[in-house]
């Protein structure tokens, strides 16, 4: 077993490096030093381009090529080192990202090394790609983002199911990523807890948006409905998550797309990565008016957000249903009973019906994200680079009206179209505050 | 770490016990022998007593008292050497009594060894305590059964829960259980799937149900609800189930209750081990007549095993509910979004809702729990001993035909006296074949 396999990651021998010291450090790897094209730290440039929330990102350039050297810290970035985090989601991210490689290669960055002392994984540094969100922002469109995320989101999550997965791997990976304790806690206080009462990390555009945020607290059917997502968050292992899938951890380029950083991967309900990816849609739909030079400048870019948000789910469900009838082979819904006697029928039934749950998932996660984005303790760009506060309050109270109604009326949206509608009716209404 | 803690089980050193070594055995182990009241084996009494499907039970008797000595088999004792099944499921037994101890150690026999080379477990002999299924076959009748099971539920089901359970624990605890893959593959087999096709095992009373067991098998709506319990069974951790909760695995006098054999536990939905009880005592029900002595001579004990399962989920749900108002200090429903903040309604609320889908379970694993008894591998004792097969196969007809609409609607029922008035109607209708 090498080391890190079995989890034993960090302890004695970490080092958080710095732009000097991981030129060294990668020169020092055989490997690396053969994609670099150079064993001499000399040769390399190195930057610390982090800015996650979690973790240090360095890009290593050398005579040949560039490499990305991501490496946990011992706490959270974005509070600082009172909140300590073990260094051990290195682990879950490396083991996620293999799981990931096996299904969907084309979609990951190329995977290179992982240390598991120094919780530091080594992977391909992407070029030309940039951050989907910054993108979005600024008004840019991709073409084939709804069907490189439909298929991505279908492929992993149908192939770690039990659907798919043999079971006694299934419920070994369960345990695997069980371990995951201190990243799920953190979406369990910080997406589905702390917005809704009185938390000291909590924060939002003040005084405009006081009022909101208050009567949220008072709402009963919103906490209720955020305590009902929070249940199955935590109880329903249906298949291996990314667990933070935003527009942060994608990558773009015209026609190439990219999901990195899954170290908040653990088993839980597929619509959990379905809804994050949606809610960040929606946040990035009312940021738009935020950031249009003229009235209704960005109306073509809002529109064009919600149907991608439609092409996702609908890439999603149809790519299911393909491999649902042709790949189906775990222990959930077997042939024996179905299609090996003649009843494709029954079958088809059975997989709406899991589909339909999965998309009331979807629209109760995409809630419970957006209003944690708006009121709790980390933020979007989206809003945050609307620099007048009057102006972003009125596109965070309407993004705030959104995840509200999607949380409480989460079995009332039968479908994507649906998502929309309200999107556009909240857009229309004017007057959010 | 004592050897077995890490879950390594059987492997060198395992002997299958007899009758006659088992007193060498018992009296070995300084504290068996000084419960038994003799370290002579000579002194000892001892029998095999095992009358479940996998495993061997020992009674030993000393001059001073008497023991239990249970141990796995390396394959399904029903079945024979051709299914070879894990030791380790010994383990699984021990933590699971373990933990059900810490919270109801009146309703267990107590624990006095656990020997993991020998898969083995010993513990009170409970006497005059006999098997509960034999008692409700026989026409008896147990006045405490009701609160004592339903206080057992709520206790072991919310205290491993998120209501309760520290998150970290917990996570660690689904993990651990999460191997109990062997135990857990036999009910998805044999629980969930078989019955619904043409699988070797299978079994009925024919030619008498063959009609009934063919049409099961074509019933597109009983298939399809089956493969949805099952996939509640594979996908919802909600708290530690015994996971085995039939009506032989419980031993009553007239005013004491044990809950025994939970080597099936694992981290599942709630209404499984629920549903598995009232299953139970519904084909228990149907039963009745078969050994009636006189037309409608056991009409009352019909109806004293209806009033049970009634008062199972009355119990369990009043009990669960005021454990969820004292001693809701997990991460669900945490009181700083509701009582902290004077909202005692929004609790109630998220209770009733989260009890209520409970309950849809309940009656969907009950479903299926009936049907796998009437028409797969393992049957029912309390249907089994009605000689007269014509006399048999309607008893069964009928339970078939209850199972069948709770799994097909089992969103339609919203309360258990819905069950008690679905029974008498199947049992009135008179003409199930």
């Amino acid at each position: 077993m090498k080391m890190g396999e079995d989890g034993s990651v960090g302890g004695r021998g970490y080092h958080a490096l710095d732009a000097e010291s991981v030129k060294a450090y990668a020169a020092g790897i055989e490997e690396i030093a053969g994609r670099l094209g150079t064993s001499d730290p000399g040769a390399l440039r190195a930057r610390e381009v982090g800015d996650g929330n979690l973790n240090l990102v360095f890009i290593v350039e050398g005579p040949a090529s560039a490499v990305v050297v991501k490496q946990a810290l011992p706490y959270v970035r974005l509070v600082g080192d009172s909140w300590p985090l073990p260094l051990k989601r290195a682990y879950f991210e490396w083991n996620a990202l293999v799981r990931q490689a096996a299904v969907q290669p084309e979609r990951l960055p190329a995977l290179h090394h992982f240390d598991p002392v120094n919780a530091l994984i080594v992977m391909e540094y992407l070029s030309p790609h940039v951050i989907l969100r910054k993108e979005l922002t600024a008004g840019k469109r991709f073409k084939h983002l709804a069907e490189h995320v439909g298929v991505f989101l279908a492929e992993t999550l149908f192939r770690s199911s039990d659907f798919f997965m043999d079971t006694a791997k299934k419920k070994a990976d369960v345990a695997l990523f069980a371990d995951n304790v201190a990243l799920c806690a953190i979406s369990e206080n910080l997406v589905f807890t702390e917005p809704y009462f009185d938390a000291p990390l909590n924060r939002w555009t003040t005084p405009q948006l006081d009022g909101l945020a208050l009567a949220l607290r008072a709402d009963r059917a919103v906490k209720v409905g955020a305590q009902e997502m929070l249940y199955r968050f935590t109880t329903k292992s249906e298949a291996l998550l990314h667990g933070d899938l935003h527009t942060g951890s994608i990558m773009v380029t015209a026609k190439d797309t990219r999901i990195i950083d899954p170290e908040f991967a653990f088993y839980g309900p597929m619509g959990f990565d379905i809804g994050a990816l949606l809610a960040n849609l929606y946040l990035s739909y009312f940021a738009q008016e935020g950031h249009a030079e003229t009235p209704d400048g960005r109306f073509a870019q809002g529109e064009w957000l919600l149907e991608t948000a439609e092409s996702i789910w609908s890439v999603f469900a149809e790519s299911f249903a393909r491999l649902w009838r042709e790949e189906r082979n775990g222990i959930l819904f077997s042939r024996r009973l179905f299609e090996d006697v003649g009843d494709e029928v029954g079958a088809t039934v059975g997989m709406h019906q899991f589909l339909q749950a999965v998309f009331c998932d979807v629209v109760g996660f995409a809630g419970a994200k957006m209003v944690r984005r708006l009121v709790g303790l980390a933020h979007v760009e989206d809003m945050e680079s609307i620099a007048d506060p009057d102006r972003r309050a009125v596109c965070e109270a309407r993004a705030l009206l959104m995840g509200r109604e999607l949380l409480v009326n989460r079995g009332v949206f039968g479908d994507i179209f649906g998502l929309s509608c309200l999107a556009r009716s909240i857009l229309r209404e004017r007057r959010p505050i």
